[in-house]
């Protein structure tokens, strides 16, 4: 197609966005269709919630840095000469969880299982192949303490990947209880215990050294932060389990993770205790997992239980556990293969005054479920048709010249081998099935 | 679930806006699906845009009304304190359609068929079921002049609207130069057309004597505008062709028509050329047509020809025809069935400790694509379990309590009977999915 320009020049989509054209699209679609099929098998039901949620309801929620990467929507009508926002595009998917938690609530089945994959947005800056508008696929269960409700978000995920077509994966489980009780071993104040664990949680980014000079920098004394970084660093489910020996919330955290291995024993070898998982984030109470996968950078999913991240959220007290796959870097990681191009299954060119007779053959193909093109072009030339028709990726072409309108037939071409056949109109649609094996 | 208060109060989705719960959001993501695959079968392309555009890029292209609708995002970090902004949420599929044709020309197939569902924004004042964010359902052919494109798209709106369960409808057909040669007859200058155009269209809101009215305020004179409104209102074919016998313009119009007519012969009697549905907006150059369907208000779909709207949108030069499928409309007059409502095919209870075997057989469960739920509540009392596979609409129930443990086996409740059958651990998925009717 023509080239056309728009404004002078060619205008492109905002930055960080991006348009998705058929090829992409179809994959992308596909992908969620059968994400969501896994989620519906678990017995998540799907929501979907606004683009855009009330200002007041996000403010304050996600913390300082994440509310400088949110879209505000300007007031509108008199209002707008204000410069205020009152709205904020969505930033997450838990929020919003939340928020219908207090909205519906009593509409809502107990406990309350959901998945919700659509797209968030955020005003990160458009670079290292990050989107300001990308899709978050979450699944979550609200309203239940039960280490069942753990495992099931595990294997749901667990099943995702694999409709992804994430094969090879390891689930690697941690608890927030088990690395508080280690802080609590060497002494360290819980009160500083969030933003160590943040610390610790940038092993693999930064290394040790970094990372024990960044806990000494929060008050914590050089020979333990030395310490503990060791014991993490490790990755030694015998070496941790030995220093929790003696602490109650260290064996709870153990307990946890033990019920989760038992739990998810389904999954054979592809889920392990990694001591050295921390997890950055402050929210998480209980179990937490990341899943690493061969062939994919960083994690293709992550989730844990955040048994008060509701409440914190302007909800009542609530459990909560949830997972999240990372289905943007799994998309962005896959190639789209050239036979996902979806063609036509039959191209119907258009020759001499045959247009209500072509309308008639689409019509009925069509009926049939048939992927059908007819040609919208003003060339005459039968070639030229053809060209079309290749260029649709059509498996067979149509020809109805003055010839076969005479004889009452058409000409059915294949356009991988050229071989050409005959046949009458009456039987046209039944020989094209026959033709596409169907 | 107990009903949580979130920042005090119950926190309502923003206003115009709503929260799709699992029920009504399977039926509307079925409906998307089933037209989508109707639009595929008619050889259109998906397409999906951000949800926000560049401002510069939408500014001007809706005219004032339309423009003070939109949605417009705060620029972000150190330009938010300035109030201004410089994007802007999707107001319909059109805009961005002509913008990436800007973005993509040459990348895209020629003539460019595509369909695009999604949400768009409006802040329209949310009354009369009118919601600010909602889904339109379009689908357009760009680069054709063919009249077999505009013959494509309504059969493939007709083939949409029966994927939709709208059966009993008719296409109103007519044409802008049609009416536009009318206005000529009577003299009436073309720098009144438009205007003139969509007061007409306003005939079956305020009657005949206010569009008289109205027009005689445009400028026309009063027996020529009663003269109009009276050829319009009539809705007589016959008498439209008598007054257009000599008027050139006219006679391209009924042309257009008798072609589209022509084109469309297979819809048998469910479409015919109506004068008095005129169609408000400007941008119609050709053929225009709207649905009416029986048990549905106003139109379920509308489109037409309109051959300079890319080009005036910033693009270049280029023939367009689609049509929009007024799925929200459809959606809200349809009501959900109560059998639309998704249970699950098992649910587990979960008594004593067999929750590894519950797991296990969940995962096996879920393996032959059945829906199943574990009970993740407290309760150890079977009749409270009992009770949470009804509320969650299941077919059968598993039962394993100390009795089936011991025994090897597990109970499978039918709940519509209550019926009960043992059957072994190692046959039970068999056993499960025969009941089932698999």
């Amino acid at each position: 197609m023509q080239e056309a320009t728009f404004m002078g020049q060619a205008a492109q989509a905002p930055s960080g966005t991006r348009d998705f054209l058929a090829d992409e699209l179809r994959r992308r679609t596909a992908a969620v269709t059968a994400v969501s099929e896994v989620f519906e098998r678990y017995g998540f039901d799907p929501l979907e919630t606004p683009a855009f949620e009330r200002l007041d309801v996000v403010t304050g929620k996600y913390g300082e840095e994440a509310s400088s990467l949110l879209f505000k929507i300007l007031r509108r009508g008199v209002h707008e000469a204000s410069g205020q926002a009152d709205l904020a595009l969505r930033y997450d998917h838990t929020v919003p969880l939340a928020r219908v938690i207090g909205t519906h609530g009593s509409k809502l089945p107990s406990p309350f299982k959901r998945y919700a994959i659509g797209p968030v947005w955020r005003a990160d800056r458009p670079q290292d192949g990050r989107f300001r508008e990308f899709v978050q696929c979450d699944v979550d269960t609200v309203g239940s303490h039960s280490p069942l409700a753990d495992a099931e978000v595990v294997y749901a995920v667990a099943d995702g990947l694999q409709a992804l077509g994430v094969e090879d994966f390891r689930f690697l489980v941690n608890s927030r209880e088990a690395l508080r009780g280690l802080l609590e071993v060497y002494g360290v104040g819980l009160e500083l215990g969030d933003g160590v664990l943040a610390t610790l949680d940038k092993l693999d980014k930064i290394g040790e050294e970094a990372v024990a000079g960044e806990l000494a920098e929060r008050g914590v004394a050089t020979a333990t932060a030395e310490a503990v970084v060791a014991d993490i660093a490790a990755d030694s489910p015998d070496r941790l389990r030995a220093k929790l020996e003696t602490n109650p919330r260290g064996k709870q955290g153990l307990a946890e993770i033990d019920r989760m291995l038992e739990l998810t024993g389904g999954l054979e070898g592809r889920i392990a205790f990694a001591p050295r998982m921390v997890r950055g984030l402050d929210y998480y109470t209980g179990a937490i997992w990341e899943v690493e996968a061969v062939g994919y950078p960083g994690a293709v999913a992550a989730g844990g239980r955040y048994d008060q991240l509701v409440a914190a959220l302007g909800g009542s007290d609530m459990p909560a556990v949830g997972g999240s796959v990372g289905i943007e870097r799994i998309l962005a990681t896959q190639e789209t293969a050239a036979d996902d191009r979806r063609g036509l299954d039959v191209a119907l060119t258009a020759l001499g005054h045959s247009e209500a007779g072509t309308l008639r053959l689409a019509r009925a193909l069509r009926g049939r479920g048939l992927r059908v093109g007819t040609y919208l072009g003003t060339s005459g030339k039968l070639a030229k048709q053809l060209k079309w028709a290749d260029d649709q990726r059509a498996r067979f072409a149509v020809i109805r010249g003055a010839d076969e309108q005479a004889a009452g037939e058409i000409t059915v071409r294949d356009m991988a081998t050229g071989e050409q056949h005959r046949v009458a109109d009456d039987d046209a649609v039944a020989q094209i099935e026959r033709l596409l094996g169907h």
